[in-house]
């Protein structure tokens, strides 16, 4: 009859499955080391989804915007599918850069099995970096609310990991992580 | 870095997950033997997760209204969700009108394991039955594009399953889905 995660949850729920959230900005390595986390995670066997938040707006979110409201939506959709995936057995790595504490906090709040990983790099490195031109592009004009230039991130306070990637090897990182996810699988 | 779902299916595919679509009108008995059916597989402890067209629409597709583009809209993000939750092996017993065959068919076609199931009902019968008074509101000109009085409904041409609630019981029709399900389990 319903879909709501809440009531059944205790119906299905497979102890094994999570969300692991990487949050942080454009350029900061989220989907470098949730790639290579997903890697270490399917050679011991474990289910793993990666939900990448531009893939997902394609899937998803389509209609949505780069507002606040249009970016919260965005990341509430995204959560209730990790939601549906994490009680079904399934470690997911999400992948977004979700610069809103209170609607990270939500998902954390209504699913408990929730690891926030803040991938962290100081903005002129990932402007360095900029693997999708979007700093590029904002520098131009040509991109209005890119989060960092001239939209807000809010970093996370108290996080289960922190990567920070300007000091760190993508090893380093992918070690923290599991040494975080794996006692929880 | 991508949650392309096709390209990704090998990787992860879990043998036993499957897509039961239950299509028909309002009224029809969607409902009332996806949720039977849902309690005779997790009695049978696989796993099992309804996706409802209603709910869904609360949590993925708020923004979507019931014309052709809107509907289509909806029913390619729960195919997305429901092709995720079924590559990692959860049966998903998907619940909505879905009126239109080319969007239906768009989900077999991407997902493979894909059963149909025909809930078919006349509409005289739905309209007697209204579970939820939409076909009282639209008589009294409260509500608009309701499939089956003022917008088409396109019925399967060889689904799997067909269950003509008129004149089956729902235990019937709940032995019917069972017997296209289990052994693709």
């Amino acid at each position: 009859m319903s879909t709501d995660i809440d009531a059944r949850a205790t119906d299905t729920l497979d102890g094994t499955g999570l969300i692991v959230w990487f949050t942080g900005l454009s350029g900061a390595g989220k989907t470098t080391i949730s790639e290579a986390v997903r890697t270490e995670l399917l050679a011991r066997h474990l289910r793993v989804e990666v939900l990448d938040g531009d893939a997902v707006r394609k899937d998803l979110s389509k209609d949505l915007g780069f507002t606040r409201a249009g970016r919260d939506e965005n990341i509430r959709r995204i959560g209730y599918v990790a939601g549906l995936l994490a009680r079904n057995g399934v470690i997911v790595l999400v992948s977004a850069i979700s610069p809103y504490r209170a609607g990270r906090e939500e998902i954390r709040q209504r699913f408990g099995r929730f690891v926030e990983v803040f991938v962290n790099a100081p903005l002129d490195v990932c402007v360095e970096r900029d693997p999708k031109g979007l700093y590029k592009k904002a520098r131009a004009g040509l991109l209005m609310n890119l989060t960092g230039v001239d939209d807000p991130y809010e970093p996370p306070i108290s996080p289960e990991v922190e990567c920070c990637t300007d000091r760190e090897s993508v090893e380093d990182s992918v070690t923290k992580v599991l040494s975080a996810v794996l006692p929880l699988t």
